[in-house]
This record gives structure tokens, sequence and C-alpha cells, in this order.
């Protein structure tokens, strides 16, 4: 089976990202599934180096992806030379290490778009940090598709225990109910279908959460699950899809993780991540679903509270390599 | 050890309410700690003594809590002589079974108010069925704070892994911000605080959930973390009170479970609900904090979907009289 070359944003240079990328692109797992490529600054890499204390390891500093070596012992650098160490303050938040970070990604994303790369996973930015540096931008996922055009488009969650996708993402809880639609919610429960079933090989069995506390009670606390989720169920129905739901937010998930569904998807940020996360810490990976390209992300943020001491565990920015290699596979 | 007198009330009939008692009043567990005392209707504990297929079981009518018998192979009845069975249509809601179980519990909390019995467990009882009888409760815990005249209230669930306690409780997603302020969560923490210190005889460690996605993450999505809760848990903590957060509701359930918190303060339902019920799925137990009064409940419905089968399971049920026990020693 040939390599694939999965392109790897550093993220903001203050937090982690830089060292939890050094630690997952030299590891044994990495190198022998896929060709791995840092996309970052060359200079923040060699402190990340000294942080997660690597030795006899070089860089190799590419401006073009044919340039890379693909060897043991050499952590490939696509060098875009944009920040310097005596500007990075570890820990906090700057518009120098956002706008970086957001540099990284939009080199990544050309890069796939031209295939030159096979995959992106990205180590983790800071929301207020770029938009400090004046991008408006909520995170990675607003960046990826406005950069690739894409209309339709999700934020899946996997781990070895639960998949969840999800019908609104970074939002005040206040907002949620007025950006759930019957659309959008009909879009996510196709995006589950096409993916589960490309990547598991299977027809999946999707399970549809409902917004409020036991799925509304019939109207009693909120009517979205009579008004939109549940039309948007039916109309998935009628695609010929293996669809259940809206079922209690409190249920679901347990039903999930006793084998009753292959995805949950779920209409909030914290309905999906709390389980998932509480099941598997630091073990999941972010995949952003309906893009033209692959794209897999960590699980957390950029640890600014840890950065800069070596402990940062990479175990997600691992395993989020591992579906970007395996997504690659599957789409061939 | 005195053994105190538990009044279960039977709930919805049309549910699974009456039949899980007929299980939990007559298991050896739940008889070798407390005196089981069932406030409903004789007739229709005697059917579901049918749907439970237990034999051997004589019923005992009384209209006062000192006719009680108190002996294996007898159900203790307070018999409120309100529902005959052909009014009855097991899985439906019906407004003669809401009104009765609203009697069931009225009854109860007096009995509780008059010291003639300890403690009530509830067994589940339908919202729109109690609805359609006329009354505009959300569930059991309304019903109680005004029989009671409680003013400072809060629901709590148990489990063996997590406790939690809501600052809100049934309400739609979208009117969850509006109803949160901060005398509100600074209320909560300090109920939570009391009984962890009753129930557990130690110092309280307690976390405060944010409300919001990564808790707001700096005023990103959502203000609620910054203009409510934090100043909040900055009074609590003059008060002596050992306390953290505001926590991305994301961390906080994961950071219980391996045991960094007794308790964990949540803002709505399911952003408590759903990392419970992921891990103690009917084995978790709902307690009314802050009444005169001792108050547990099962953490499930009616089971609608179940009733008249036999399957059902009174797990829950017997927790709750556990727990319920436990507290009445508790308070002594």
């Amino acid at each position: 089976m040939v390599k694939p070359i999965i392109g790897i944003t550093m993220g903001d240079a203050a937090g982690i990202g830089p060292e939890i990328t050094t630690k997952a692109v030299t590891s044994g797992e990495i190198q022998r599934i896929c060709k791995p490529i840092v996309i970052g600054d060359k200079r923040i890499m060699k402190e990340a180096m000294k942080i997660a204390k690597l030795q006899n390891i070089d860089i190799n500093p590419v401006t073009k992806v044919d340039q890379a070596k693909f060897m043991r012992g050499i952590i490939d650098v696509y060098d875009l030379q944009n920040l310097k160490p005596s500007k990075v303050k570890v820990g906090k938040i700057s518009a120098a290490c956002g706008k970086a970070a957001v540099e990284y990604l939009k080199k990544a994303i050309n890069l796939a778009m031209d295939q030159e790369i096979d995959a992106i996973t990205t180590a983790p930015i800071n929301k207020e940090a770029i938009n400090k540096a004046g991008f408006k931008y909520q995170g990675h996922t607003e960046i990826l598709a406005e950069r690739t055009g894409a209309k339709n488009y999700a934020m899946m969650f996997i781990s070895d225990i639960l998949w969840i996708m999800l019908v609104t993402t970074h939002l005040a809880i206040k907002d949620i109910s007025k950006n759930i639609d019957k659309k959008k919610v009909l879009n996510t429960i196709k995006l589950a279908n096409d993916v589960v079933k490309k990547l598991r090989q299977k027809k999946p069995r999707i399970g549809v959460a409902g917004l409020n506390p036991h799925a509304g009670e019939a109207g009693l606390f909120g009517d979205e699950e009579e008004k939109i989720i549940a039309p948007a169920i039916s109309e998935a129905k009628k695609l010929g899809i293996n669809v259940k739901g809206p079922i209690s937010p409190d249920a679901i998930f347990y039903l999930a993780n006793i084998g009753m569904f292959d995805i949950v998807v779920s209409m909030y940020h914290d309905q999906g991540l709390i389980p998932l996360k509480l099941l598997s810490f630091n073990r999941s990976v972010n995949v952003t679903v309906g893009l033209p390209i692959i794209r897999t992300s960590v699980d957390h943020g950029t640890g600014f509270d840890i950065a800069g001491k070596g402990w940062a565990n990479p175990t997600s920015l691992i395993e989020a390599i591992k579906v970007a290699t395996h997504f690659v596979h599957s789409s061939k």
C-alpha cells in the first residue's frame, strides 16, 4: 500500500501544538503508516524539539513537498519562515502566533487542493489569537469551508467508543435554537450516512438526538423536535437512510455506547462533546466532513497552561493522523 | 439502628411505576434496611403484582400509617382509592392517572411533613398527564416546593460514579440563559456544599461547569461565565467553600470521573444528565435538596412503551429507597 502524504499544521506556536507535532511525526506508529510533513516554521519546531527533549533528530526545511525526505530521524518542515521564536511568549495569546497559525492552515489547504499532500491534520489553534490577528473565524472549520468553497460540511468526532456529528458547532447556548433548521439537520444526517458508509463499508445506523430535555417531552419544553428535527428525520427515511429519533439526549449516548447506533447526530457542541470526552478524553479525533479535501484534527485546545513543559500528550494528534491516513485509503 | 419508614408513591398507574414499586418493596435489600409503605391505590397494586408475576404476597390496605404491618410477604398500601383499574389504559397518557399520581404525592408530602413517614421516594409520573389533569406543574419538584414552602431547593443526581446538582431543570434549551442568575448559581453551590458535607462527612470539593462550549472561551461564545457564573464562584469561595470553575462542560465530567470533584454543579438538565446516564443508566437516584423533608426519586420516566409487560427494572427505585434511608440516618 502506498503511504499517503499527511500535512500536519503545527498550530499556535505559544501552545502545545509544535511540541505534540514533533512527538507525533517522529513516532514509529506514524512513520510506519504515512509520510508526515509539518507545515509551520523551522525555528519554532527546533524549539519544540528541545521542549520535547528529542535528540538525534534533524529538521529538513523545504519550500516544496517534493523536497521532503520522509525518513526516520528527520522531520520535514514546510517552512513558512513567518514566526521568530523571540516573538513567541509560551502560554500567551498573541496576534503574531494567531496570524502565523492561520497561514500554516491556508498553505496546507492549498497543498491539499493541489493534491501535493493527501490530507491535512491540524494541531490546535487559539480562537482569541486568530481574532486578535484580525481574522473573524471561529476556528479551523470556517477557514477550511471558505478556502475550499464547501457549502455542506459538518464536524464529526470519532473515538474508539463513540462517533458523533454536530448540527451546530461553537455557539453560545442561547443561540443554538435559532441556528437549527430542517435543512441543516437533514444535511448532517446525509453527511453522517455518507461518511460512515465509506469508512465502515456497511449500512449506517444513525441516531438523532433531540435538542431539549427528554426530547421536548411532546412540546412541553421546546418544540424544535416537532417542528424541525422529526420532519428532517422523516425526509431522511424517505431517502432510504436507517435513522431513528429524535431521541432523548440523556439516553441516546448510552444507547450508542451499548452498540445501537454507528453515529449520533447531535444538535450542539456540548451535547456531543460531553459524552465523547467523558468516554475518550484525549483519544478522540475531529474530522471535517463534506470538504473536497481530507482534514482531521486533535480533540483538544492549545493547552497554554502546560505549554513549554514537555508534558504534552500527543495521543490525540497521533490518532488524528491515523484517521486521516485511513480516510485517504478509503477514498481511493 | 431503627429502620426508617419510607413512603413510596406508586406514580402514574399507566406506566411502570406500580410494577417497579411492587418489585422494589418486596425485595430483600429494601426489607432489610427500612419499612416501606406504598402510597397509591390497592386495586392498581393488585394488577401490578400480576404484571410482576409476584405470588404469595398479600396487600394490606391502610388509611393510617400505624396500621401498616411492615412484614415480609405483605405490601402495605396507604390506599387512596382514587383510581379504578378499568380507567387505566396501560401505556397511555390520561388525565385520570395524572390526577391520581398528584394525589399520591400530596398525601406523601403531608405524611412526611407530619413526620408519620421519614422520607418519600417517588416512582415516575408523566408531565403531560398531570398537565391534562389541570395541574401546571413541570414535575414532582415543583409540587414538593409548593407544598412544603421551600424557596431554595435544587435537583441532585447521585450515582456510584458521579454526583451532580442542577441550577435549572426542565427548560427548553433556548430558555436556559435567561433563567440563570448569580443568586441561583450561588445557592446551588451552597446546597451542594451542605448536602455533600452531611452525606459524606467531609469537606466537599465542588466543580462548577460553564454554560457555553469551552466555558465561553473568554466571551467568544456567550458571556454568562464572566457575568454570572464566575462572580457566584468568587462569592462561594469567600464563604470558605472549596469550589472551582467555571470549567469547560466537555472536560468537567471527565475530571469528576477521575476523582477531582465530589459533585459537579451543572447549569442545565442535559449538561448533567447526559454524562450521568451514560455512566450509570438506570442506577442513578434523583434527590430534591433544600426541602424540609427528604425526597428521592428514580432517574427514569414512566416507560409507557414497556408498561404492562413485566420487564420493568426496579434497580433505580431500589437505589432511590436506599439513598432515602441513608439520608434519614445522616439527618439524625
